[in-house]
């Protein structure tokens, strides 16, 4: 069943407005979760929208609550998100990184007290799309082992990275372990092996098996040391310069609520965007291990799936589509 | 074979000023090439010194040349190395990164055509040690096809992030394969399998034989898909914020000299540490895979070696030591 998008976008509007939304915030939350699904990021549109839902019910998100700049020092500042929707915080925060890279070159909005902002990919593509190099943080609950341990230490730590152009803007969005646990559950749905290994059995041992990795708890950082490395350092990074919520306290707190994000932002106004299409091309020169497959750039299957859904309708699965018709 | 921190470097200064570099220079850069071997670099340290000999006397890094600002936006600024020897205007662009967010809370320094930086961590140790949050990126030679692909399309691209703490700073520093060629060729000496997948075999099979995927070229990208994707976008940064040569453009050069590298600096003097302090408790408080090992934080590593190799002096391998006595 497909759903045309300002249909979507309207129904998700209606729910939040009775969750006592204002208009503005409605209005922008129905559209990025909208949006989401249409980029077929339906893990963080329609298929995520119940759990936001329920997430207001239970007082995790202040609906009326405003992020508040704490301290500025140049072109970085520090907020306060006072727990508001994360969707909301995180688009004014990168508003506020784009305004200040236009006026200095650079800015940075660090943000402690967060709530989830869904999709991390949204923020870099609205970087980009004001003609900015994005970058967004965001710590997680501990979802992960660190390299060496046995126990989740370490949280998924969304990385992204954006760069505009014009026939399509780059847009990394990654997270640190290599499926996240909704992928692993789309896999064990479909009774499906994963592609490459995604964690560690019970026994220890590397496994394809999504419904091993998920009851061991141990899925795999990507690059194994490295990722496990990595995810660590964004940590740091998001906690330390916003003065929040490390991933051992967003986790000692038993909900994923006020977590912590950073939004930098490098004005690219001058840069030239034929260098990104010299690379795309480049590194789509090379021989196939498929001949049937290709290789994409990052951003360039969500492009593809969006172009799609726009024609066609996003595709919703009908239960949850009732279940939204009927909040 | 150990010789003391004092000796190595100023042996390499010893040949450096006999190849014409200033005493600033040779200095500066001996010194760089000594700390790398002291940090267990030895790739970039004393093993890899007479392949820079060899690429002065090739004319490939112009001794002389000094980097110089083209354009200045706000709290960025474009720079040209003019092929000037790349530690000492990785120096020269970090400093000055380091000096922007000092005053103005962030900085950043694109660099076109420059030389290899030896030890990416360097910069980011750097940064961490003047108080600064410091990011680092350089792109190389292209050696790892992009996933899909079976061609070397892509840079490893090391990627660097360093946090100052008092206690040793967190530096990460990772390159975008999952082994490099000179970590694959180490294996191979010992006659040992990789730890995990390091790449394709000639049949597309994932091996851990370090000979099959040197001679396949067929390296993996960390965590896959990932790995590809976000060195791509490495690519497109540096290659773009400092209107330099991308990888494949450097890769038609025949050589890896000329390349783009990015220093930016986020001022961390009003960090409060005890976040990170608190971080890597938590990670270290996870149950361990092997009870002899631990769970380390980036740098950690590097920092215990440093302790040893500045009490015990520095192993060297006596020919490489030889050979440049021999300079």
């Amino acid at each position: 069943m497909r759903i045309p998008f300002e249909e979507l976008k309207a129904a998700f509007k209606r729910v939040l407005l009775k969750l006592g939304f204002t208009e503005e915030r409605a209005t922008l939350c129905a559209r990025i979760f909208a949006e989401n699904s249409r980029d077929g990021v339906y893990s963080h549109g329609l298929n995520r929208f119940p759990v936001f839902v329920q997430m207001v019910k239970d007082g995790l998100v202040a609906v009326d609550a405003e992020p508040e700049k704490l301290t500025q020092h140049g072109v970085t500042e520090q907020w306060d998100g006072h727990r508001a929707p994360g969707m909301y915080t995180a688009t004014k925060a990168m508003q506020r990184a784009i305004a200040l890279a236009k006026e200095n070159g650079m800015g940075c909005v660090a943000v402690r007290n967060t709530n989830h902002w869904m999709r991390a990919g949204t923020y870099g593509w609205m970087a980009a799309e004001a003609g900015c190099i994005g970058f967004c943080f965001t710590n997680t609950i501990a979802n992960m082992p660190p390299w060496g341990g046995t126990d989740p230490r370490l949280g998924n730590n969304p990385l992204v990275i954006a760069v505009p152009r014009q026939e399509g803007h780059i847009v990394l969005d990654m997270a640190m372990s290599q499926f996240s646990y909704g992928k692993l559950q789309e896999y064990e749905l479909k009774g499906k092996a994963l592609p490459v290994d995604g964690g560690y059995n019970e026994n220890g041992q590397l496994s394809k098996d999504p419904a091993e990795v998920s009851e061991a708890e141990r899925t795999l950082p990507i690059g194994f040391w490295k990722g496990s490395g990595l995810s660590l350092v964004l940590d740091v990074l998001v906690a330390s310069l916003s003065g929040g919520r490390s991933v051992g306290e967003i986790t000692a707190g038993g909900n994923e609520a006020g977590v912590s994000q950073l939004f930098l932002c490098i004005n690219a106004e001058q840069i030239d965007q034929t260098v990104s299409e010299r690379i795309i091309q480049y590194t789509k020169s090379s021989g196939l291990v498929n001949e049937q497959d290709d290789i994409r750039y990052p951003g360039e299957s969500s492009l593809a799936t969006r172009r799609r859904n726009e024609k066609e309708g996003i595709p919703v699965n009908e239960g949850l589509w009732q279940q939204v018709l009927d909040l």
